[in-house]
């Protein structure tokens, strides 16, 4: 096992570093087909859900228990991975958080597409509409494998499943949990095509969460937290459900509101 | 109704806004007795559930939309709370949040006494031991709120009621839903006086949520995302019971456990 990093960077100006701040843009990680990945336990489940890293940047001088987490590098080189030794004030300058703990990696980019997706038998499927909140959909991911949903669909998300807060959000879920984007178009043809049926979290019904039948092939959709759904995609239902709620503040966080319907399927599918 | 302040400031020097920086400490907080709402939507909230400030700090310049915002600080300023204008510059020094937008109150503490909750006949009750981030302790509380909780027991909390995080997570339902903060021994031995069960959430348990009896007095206690309840939480609860989880990620996110097990009671509890 080699103990030494294929490159060492000690100067914030170094073009690798400029390329690597280049990629907080979402433009940028789609042109190079890249996702970024910060910090020790991320990159950890991220490699467990078998992510080879292209490139992974570290600096012993941030991390908080360098002799063990050294291992870790060491393990990564030794899989062939190339691996870039980063100075202090140098990693802090590409840090995408406060508080850098001197891990960062380039994986490939997280695939997104429904024709992708593989589906057991009356799966219960996650969509999410017009999600903007980065930590909400993390949260959703989190819930998502929690639950064993089978896949989590962003319909005409407005954020994208390389952004690192939603790879940070999701404690790296979003590597081991099937993923895809599309437009509501396309994703109520698929179910259509598929036989799911999709079930939509709206205030504006009678029918409770639990009153519906939440068994078989069924995509639970949810709608930002401000809006919910849009009228297409509540038109395109093939049930609404309702949280009941109390109270003045009529809405949940949406990745609460998600994580009561999916669980309440669980019960239902475990019944 | 008089259109007039009764101070305007617009001096970032100003002793006034010293002060109100100096509420950034929860132990100022404590020492004043009061808690900071900061936004025009959350200080909404807080009227709504019958909070009268003691005084509210506006910018009419950094509001969106002043001629309507201005009403309410008119209606505000009507019901004889003291109203002070200030300058852009200098409300921006003061402001806790990125990009305010004009409107910061200081409101009386939120009293938080279990020998001062009232609770009805076989009350619903969510205790949080050791929770440390506020925004988790925020949503707990729209969730409470939403899911018509009695009341929200804080046990040995890292944060206080007052943390302007709190508030803003809460979106103003912290002034809305009965909370208390004690030690567990007090919180114990109150729920055993008053006859309510404690079930602790914990995944060193066989029996699902959804198989034990979430009817009649309980509270349903839940720990840090990390760690969980501690030893001596579980130890004194009267029923233990675990949400059921796959994959390799074993901890949902604190509020959105909370809010599975919340959820499950009140399907219960309508069945």
């Amino acid at each position: 096992m080699s103990s030494r990093p294929d490159l060492e960077i000690t100067s914030p100006a170094n073009p690798r570093l400029k390329q690597l701040v280049a990629l907080r843009r979402r433009r940028a990680r789609d042109e190079a087909g890249v996702t970024v990945v910060e910090g020790f336990e991320e990159l950890g489940l991220a490699l467990d859900a078998g992510v080879r890293p292209r490139t992974l940047f570290y600096s012993p001088e941030l991390m908080l228990d360098a002799d063990a987490q050294l291992a870790l590098v060491d393990a990564v080189r030794a899989s062939g991975v190339e691996t870039v030794k980063v100075s202090r004030p140098a990693f802090e300058k590409v840090a995408y958080r406060e508080g850098p703990d001197g891990f960062l990696a380039l994986v490939p980019a997280v695939r997104g597409d429904l024709a992708d997706l593989w589906l057991p038998p009356a799966p219960l499927l996650l969509v999410c509409e017009g999600l903007e909140k980065p930590g909400n959909l993390g949260a959703m991911l989190r819930t998502a494998e929690a639950a064993g949903v089978d896949a989590v669909v962003a319909v005409d998300p407005v954020t994208d499943w390389g952004n690192p807060n939603v790879v940070r959000g999701s404690k790296g879920t979003v590597f081991s949990v099937p993923v895809a984007s599309a437009t509501l178009g396309e994703t109520v043809a698929w179910l259509r095509e598929a036989g799911i049926r999709l079930v939509a979290t709206t205030p504006d019904t009678e029918t409770l969460h639990t009153e519906a039948d939440l068994t078989g092939g069924v995509a639970i959709a949810v709608g930002t937290e401000k809006f919910g759904l849009t009228d297409e995609a509540l038109r395109a239902a093939d049930a609404r459900v309702r949280i009941p709620m109390h109270g003045s503040v009529n809405s949940l966080n949406a990745s609460v509101a998600a994580a009561i319907v999916v669980y309440e399927a669980v019960r239902q599918r475990s019944a």
